[in-house]
């Protein structure tokens, strides 16, 4: 069958309360861009992409090209969709906000090919475990320390049993004080990453590493500005496993920090790399360095691809208000959540309830 | 003085006739893109970019939202302007369509810094000579040898003494033919430039340098993908110097490739990697590398980027169609044409004209 059109929403997700991090300081909602792809035959593939509030409109606007590009092709020749979008707008593309318009298109594909085929999105992907170990992304930095502890407190009674919170504060002091008292909040043993959010200088990561390296952390994640190839692999050469990748739009950017030992944890992200075709590229890429993979943001699509390979990590939880749409949200047990067996990825989304946040 | 507001338009620019290249097969026309920002005194300065066909409405809504990050911002410390849109968008960003919306902008930002000064944009980035020597670029791969020679010729009366023509047929033997005649016709001597446009794989790239050598060539451009550092360096090692880096949409990506000894004329576009101030950033590491740098597209605000610098090498000539909505084009004179001493870039456009054209 092949494509007969490719429908694009774009809404604005406000949170309860206001993120913060390094780079954006306070983040007070996301931007939600949904792609609906139909097939002549009628079947229905869902995908959808977010930002953190900007870029919105130009994503919409390049899924609407897309449409064009993809009219009549084969639908399940999602590596020849790919191709052709990737190179109709190589271009203003090569990453940047093409990768995230993409992504939402290729995971409608992938959808639509699991609902045909039956099969849940893990399974068609080559299905390893479904059981997958989840952490909790804290995107917390400006909270004051009560309010961190609180929130780690409310992420164990939910069942985490891995936790992340930002770095990146004005003093190395204050970030350690933090770390500290996180680790002996939750005791020796337990699993605690910290994420910089690019928040740092060569000299400032490294003196970072050095002054958590007592905290047994599990990685340190964008110490520094994804270009920095080179600083990547200084500050991993201090001991703490660095992760990187959310920021990564074109999937080849992998390779060189891979190959220079400047990431321990690959952390791709389908929804801004391009899409799942690409993602499983990247977590095979990771396999063959003998590393792991993570994930960064969408969990409920995320799962599905931890589920599938043998190499993978913890996936990511941060639901940027997405959760409150999610027909069937995941349930976190005892540290792990399990990928859905409804066919395709399974996600349903309330489109009665975002309507109201129509951008 | 600060930034009151940023006005963008957009504009579909047919061709007289049907350029083509190995990436695009048949390129009809070009889309562009102009930004005009007035200050709260009232001084209007004009910056655009351009696509070849798509992805001119992400860039329109991009620049909307980089009229919100820049509102009330002190115009005239450019450097300051551009992180805050860096950074803005950097999460849609790093890139692709992002670094459009930011040149335009930055052209702007310089072109009132010019008139604010009363100097050519040449001079106030450091002035070293106005004559700049310039190559005609033709985008002629499907062209009939017959076509390809009538060109040349009229490359030829028009003053150019440069010349750039398309490879990467089906058939490395039509290339190595079409190279042949073009280098009979012109003589010993005349420095002709190929573009492979990304169309090779390694294989094939290293044949073809190999196959093209005993032509005296000035340089291969883009043999294969940007992407492929290791790649470059293996196609420059046969001899023939490799230029590159009309894709690469974010500045870092020149580092790697230059470091790995994989081009020898870097070769960025202000239009599409982030605008003059990064170009200029690029054009000083290739000065610390020993290495000449050469522009893509745009020659009309090139030629100020390359009479700027040391090591300017050929200043590249196509006109996108867009040369016949400009109020003062260049004259090519003995195979040089020279920077305008009109306050800021001098480029003044026919909005009449254009109106017609309006996406």
């Amino acid at each position: 069958m092949t494509i007969d059109r490719i429908q694009a929403d774009h809404y604005r997700i406000p949170l309860p309360r206001p993120l913060s991090d390094s780079t954006h300081r306070e983040i007070p909602g996301f931007e939600l861009i949904t792609v609906r792809v139909t097939t002549t035959d009628g079947v229905v593939g869902l995908g959808y992409t977010y930002t953190v509030g900007r870029g919105g409109r130009a994503i919409l606007a390049l899924i609407e090209e897309l449409g064009e590009v993809l009219s009549g092709a084969d639908e399940g020749r999602i590596e020849d969709c790919w191709q052709r979008m990737w190179w109709a707008l190589h271009w203003v593309g090569r990453g940047g906000a093409v990768a995230f318009a993409m992504a939402a298109v290729d995971v409608a594909l992938w959808d639509i090919l699991g609902r045909r085929a039956g099969l849940p999105l893990w399974r068609l992907l080559g299905g390893s475990n479904p059981k997958v170990p989840v952490y909790a992304g804290g995107i917390d930095l400006y909270f004051t320390l009560d309010e961190l502890l609180e929130q780690t407190r409310g992420n164990l009674d939910r069942g985490f049993r891995a936790i992340k919170m930002k770095v990146g504060r004005d003093s190395l002091d204050e970030d350690v004080a933090r770390v500290a008292a996180m680790r002996k909040f939750l005791g020796d043993g337990f699993p605690l990453m910290v994420d910089a959010n690019m928040g740092w200088s060569r000299h400032r990561a490294v003196a970072a590493a050095r002054a958590l390296a007592p905290y047994d952390l599990g990685w340190l994640e964008e110490p520094l500005e994804p270009e920095d190839v080179e600083g990547h692999a200084l500050v991993a050469a201090e001991g703490i496993p660095v992760a990187a990748g959310e920021n990564f739009h074109n999937p080849a950017e992998f390779k060189p920090l891979i190959e220079a030992g400047g990431v321990q944890f690959p952390e791709p992200d389908l929804a801004c790399c391009g899409g799942i075709t690409p993602w499983m590229k990247i977590a095979r890429l990771a396999e063959a360095h003998h590393l792991p993979v993570t994930s960064h943001g969408v969990h409920d699509l995320h799962v599905h691809l931890l589920a599938a390979v043998p190499n993978a990590s913890y996936l990511e939880w941060h639901g940027f208000g997405l959760d409150a749409f999610i027909e069937h949200p995941l349930t976190i047990v005892d540290g792990k959540v399990t990928a859905p067996d409804r066919p395709g990825h399974g996600v349903a989304l309330d489109w009665k309830g975002l309507d109201r946040l129509r951008a």
